[in-house]
């Protein structure tokens, strides 16, 4: 049994956690399995959408403590496994925003430390009523400084604050309003939905979205100016695809596109 | 008929988008036209707040995809035109949050695209109930990649990276929630709030409000110890203003202030 | 009776301004009194959260304008004084910030100004039902520009925007939506709850809220991958505190760390 599933519909790439018995958590294993899916979806043309889920009744608690107090007994008392450690984890979250794909997480139980980063670092997430996300490093002494550079680009910084320092968690309704999910439904129905989601944004030009996904994290980090003359370049390339040609065609002749891709 | 009206009311100038055949699109008369509107605006003192709405049943329906497609028949498929459209179009957004006056759009309809970043970069937005949103080029293949700029400074990015991503129209309430509009208003009261609003601001001190606007967007760029740096030069300017002087001395003495301005 | 008053709580440090019969204005005094005590604070390791609250009917109104017209009695109009006030102003409030200790805002009556000011500066605000929140000094001519720094990073930007020209206020469920302050409770408890939450923060251990709290402000100000880089480093330093390493055994072990803080 693979820590990590991948079962592909069509399309779509869906990737399950799969150690239920320690609630999916992010372990040296799972870190490296999942960078290693990461880094062949990157270039699979056929993917146009990826789910990211977990195995059990938790989507993910964060980091593996345990593993973590093994490390502690190098000579540096952890130093260097754990700087490589944060440093490896910070890779595989950013190799989530650099995918050319839409990530969705798909989000049930719990999403606590490093795994409510993970679903704040998913370009959309879709959580099951019940679902309850927290930071709550804070409660055994360890802040979620890296989860929080996630979260805090997600939800008001007020909001944030409170998390990270209460270690409260916040249930599913709570992280729809404030931004850190986009839907919240029935657990029945949450991987029907997300499924849902999946085919619609791959039912969409992959090279728009790859386009598209790419130049939004960009461009959000450039001031005003900057932004506007990255992404009307971005935007005049877009224009030169022959499918783009084809898909304002059709919506001028009021058809469906017949698209190469 | 003119195919961008102004009329005035008082201080307030009211500019409407005239081609409801188009769906008031961004053609490069439309472009040009606002363009030339805002850039006389910028220096009437007489002006002291503006308000952007749209003939017809719609906002604004973004750019016009059928002047683009004849764009595709020049020797480069487009690509300098195109280049230079996205530029025009952006330099048009940013002239509306460089006007010193408060620029309010007035909406309905619908407004998609870069009709959708109109609103998202107007200053302040009324909505009526029934207005959709909509950043959907991603639709026919062609990502709202300069739309996205506006709109993701507007509201939370998962939010925004769904409606980029799905195609998906939101409605005024939604619009309102998330911060892409002020307030929402039944339809047959669009005009009238809008312009009570526009009242309101014009009732200030015009080089208040002018210095206010100008450092709001000027901050909101600059780390935390810069924006004050910055800010607390502007304020020890609008401090030393005779009308402000004036103000602070009818407040003190609970009277109505004489403003020269 | 001493315009600031200071009473602590076991661990928790509570800050009254207490010049109600000025509305606990930001004089000259007040500012003074305010950084003096967290400049006291920053290094009292006995301290793990305040408190800030006004007396009487007020929170706070903002700055001293009876106090800044005297000032227009200089050579140069004021414009040495304003500069100068400002200044401290903003050295004061990124005190706030800068402080090891989360603060909680406890609020009540108005926050208007510089006073709506200090409660998006500080960490965490606690509001009563009833409390009204305004950046209105465009009412008087002059624009709440360096207020304006600490809001516009807290609630999205159309309706701080909205606040700031219109000078309207809102009431206190309206701040919590938007992001402002964190609760609101009926003002019978606000003193109770603001303290429930103090000594939550107090309860965990000091290192790694200290070293959060800083962490979060610096993080926010950084690209992603230099955000993640030195959060990284952050975390991987948090996990070498002894207390650290009791907490996470403690965590793994199934019962209450023993903190030697």
């Amino acid at each position: 049994m693979a820590i990590l599933e991948r079962n592909d519909t069509g399309a779509i790439a869906h990737l399950k956690m799969n150690t239920p018995e320690r609630l999916n958590a992010l372990s040296d294993e799972m870190l490296e399995a999942l960078q290693s899916e990461l880094d062949t979806l990157r270039d699979d043309r056929t993917i146009r959408a990826v789910i990211l889920s977990g195995a059990g009744k938790a989507f993910c608690a964060g980091h593996d403590l345990k593993q973590m107090t093994v490390g502690r007994q190098a000579e540096d008392g952890g130093k260097a496994y754990f700087t490589d450690l944060f440093d490896r984890c910070a890779r595989m979250m950013m190799s989530i925003q650099s995918l050319p794909q839409p990530v969705i997480a798909q989000v049930h139980g719990i999403a606590t430390a490093a795994g409510c980063q993970l679903v704040a670092t998913c370009d959309l997430a879709v959580a099951a009523e019940g679902t309850r996300f927290g930071v709550n490093g804070v409660n055994i002494g360890l802040f979620c400084s890296t989860p929080m550079v996630a979260l805090s680009r997600n939800i008001p910084r007020k909001l944030a604050f409170e998390m990270l320092t209460t270690g409260d968690f916040i249930p599913a309704e709570r992280a729809a309003e404030l931004g850190l999910v986009n839907r919240v439904v029935p657990e029945t129905l949450l991987e029907h939905e997300t499924l849902s989601l999946a085919e619609q944004l791959a039912s969409k030009l992959g090279a728009a979205v790859k386009i598209g996904k790419q130049a939004f994290y960009q461009q959000l980090q450039m001031p005003l100016d900057q932004a506007y003359a990255y992404t009307g370049g971005v935007m005049a390339e877009n224009m030169l695809h022959r499918d783009t040609e084809e898909g304002i065609s059709a919506f001028i002749e009021k058809r469906s596109p017949n698209w190469t891709q």
